[in-house]
């Protein structure tokens, strides 16, 4: 702490390098580089001078130099869009938790449009990530870089299209939407609007489409508007779902909680319903504002934790063994019986 | 596309190496490495052939190794807690959009707890970042390390608090919660409450200090509940504030948005209280429920896309010539008269 120069000089003020850490515990540099590689052979009495002239210089191993000669840089690339949208910080979150918690780096990628893909996928390349998790829409050809760059890849609440199979972790969004319309129908609803998500979103389709068949399979045609996944379309949804059936809607399903709550302000702002009195409204995700007072959403949770989990699991195996074949897994939803929807 | 494999032979199936660029082209290796140097100086003939058999191979220079060359990584650490705070999203998104435009990449750390800087930190020095943008609380001793390790860093929101200097930026919080209490007044509230933001929080510390010091200014000794940033916690805060004055008050003052709006959903649900006519609830932030019909928040929007337009700035000036001295910018926020309070 105190004291002695000679015994304690402070670090050098250029950052220390192997070399002023052999120079110090008398070692060759050699001695030093195997010190810090996982494996590297040294004996203990050689490491702990190592190390405590480390320790005294201030002394870092270079991550990356060492991910080149490893082979491995220990960063794990994740693209993700629509980072805004409420749903995706929880799964930012628990992504850099996982990922950190196994010793493994986030490089992000925030993505606004399709068009910055191509552009993202570039830097991943350069970058020698190990891996990557994608919660944003590919092209087939993109998905077929990353074989093509042997980076492992696992998907988040997406799917390849059929061509060439790819890992993925999703929520089961049809069995949670039949879970939906069958409580719903079973409360006595009969007159239903829809509303849907952005034409080029998957897991906004796969919503739509599921509740949809369901409602058909009992004889009934429910009416669809467009949306796009946040509060002012879900708002502008539910009016044009009220026009198109002069206010003979009982129920209303979106395909994410933010347009639920949208729908839910515009009925009683413009059309002063009561909700769930005089209409039904449910969502999908299980973000927090479904749950404020305010709303009290009836909705389906994606188990968050437990699909980033599993994301970064199966990533970090097919990085350690890249032949391993693609696995697809889907995790149920939870219902949530909000104050939302008359359920039966 | 098809045809002759002699002229269209497929990449080889291991990763492309500026050796077989140099092989296809008919090219030096240097010269290979001199096309994909900035600046690196190059008959515009050899150019053309190294991009064309580079594009044929599917070749990426290794940006990490050529950052070990330059002495620069292009990656910026971004360290931020409370991701799923609904301030912060916004603030990653917009940071990960001006550097990713300005061709550096975005290391993420999501920070849970203060225990989780130190461990942050290390890996911030071993992937030998270009800079770091922090939106966390930092101690003295971790700000210094920075200089230590000659990582310049810019602070969103946080200031140091005194000892040495550090570059920042901010939203003048004391010049908001200034503006929102003098319209309150205005408009003929006495009786005050506040609820404060975790006690270990610098921003949402100075919003309640500087809001309780103008009401002293006027004579007024408001009341203060704790809180920590959360919507539980503002419906919670709001619940204690009407126990500690039987009722009695006519405006409350939260360090953020989010607080704000559970005190909302408290002041309807458990005492059926109309906002704004019984009580006036304003908030800071300006995040995208606020503006929901449910709430219609009064609130400072902080001019996010300039902040983190200014912090990246600041960053990467700084990247370039680390011998610019520290800078503090404070940038204004703008009021948003909602429908939450009774302004004069």
């Amino acid at each position: 702490m105190s004291g002695d120069p000679a015994r304690h000089p402070p670090p050098p003020s250029r950052t220390p390098t192997s070399y002023d850490v052999a120079q110090r515990a008398g070692v060759s540099q050699s001695a030093v580089s195997r010190c810090f590689r996982p494996g590297g052979s040294i004996a203990p009495e050689t490491r702990a001078r190592v190390l405590k002239a480390a320790r005294e210089l201030g002394y870092q191993p270079n991550a990356i130099a060492s991910g080149l000669k490893a082979k491995r840089s220990n960063l794990v690339a994740v693209l993700i869009s629509n980072l805004t949208n409420l749903y995706y910080p929880e799964v930012l979150a628990g992504l850099t938790r996982q990922l950190n918690a196994r010793d493994n780096r986030v490089l992000l990628f925030a993505l606004e449009t399709e068009d910055e893909v191509d552009a993202a996928l570039d830097q991943v390349w350069r970058y020698r990530v190990d891996g990557a998790i994608v919660a944003a829409r590919l092209s087939a050809p993109q998905l077929r870089a990353f074989q093509r760059h042997r980076v492992p890849v696992v998907l988040y609440n997406r799917w390849s299209d059929g061509s060439d199979p790819v890992s993925s972790v999703c929520c089961d969004s049809p069995g949670g939407e039949r879970m939906l319309v069958d409580r719903l129908l079973a409360a006595g609803h009969r007159r239903f609007g829809l509303i849907a998500g952005p034409e080029d979103n998957t897991v906004g389709r796969s919503r739509i489409e599921a509740a949809r068949t369901r409602l058909e399979q009992a004889g009934l045609t429910p009416v669809v508007a467009g949306g796009s996944f946040d509060h002012d379309s879900g708002a502008q949804g539910f009016r044009r779902l009220m026009m198109a059936n002069d206010g003979a809607i009982d129920a209303v399903i979106c395909a994410n909680d933010l347009m639920a709550i949208g729908a839910i302000d515009a009925a009683r702002e413009d059309f002063g319903l009561d909700v769930p009195r005089d209409v039904s409204v449910v969502g999908f995700d299980g973000v927090g504002p479904a749950a404020w007072a305010s709303y009290r959403l009836t909705t389906v949770r994606q188990p968050v934790n437990r699909m980033t989990e599993a994301a970064v699991g199966m990533l970090l195996e097919r990085v350690a063994d890249p032949d391993l074949p693609p696995e697809v897994r889907t995790l149920t939803g939870t219902l949530i019986t909000g104050a939302s929807a008359r359920l039966g």
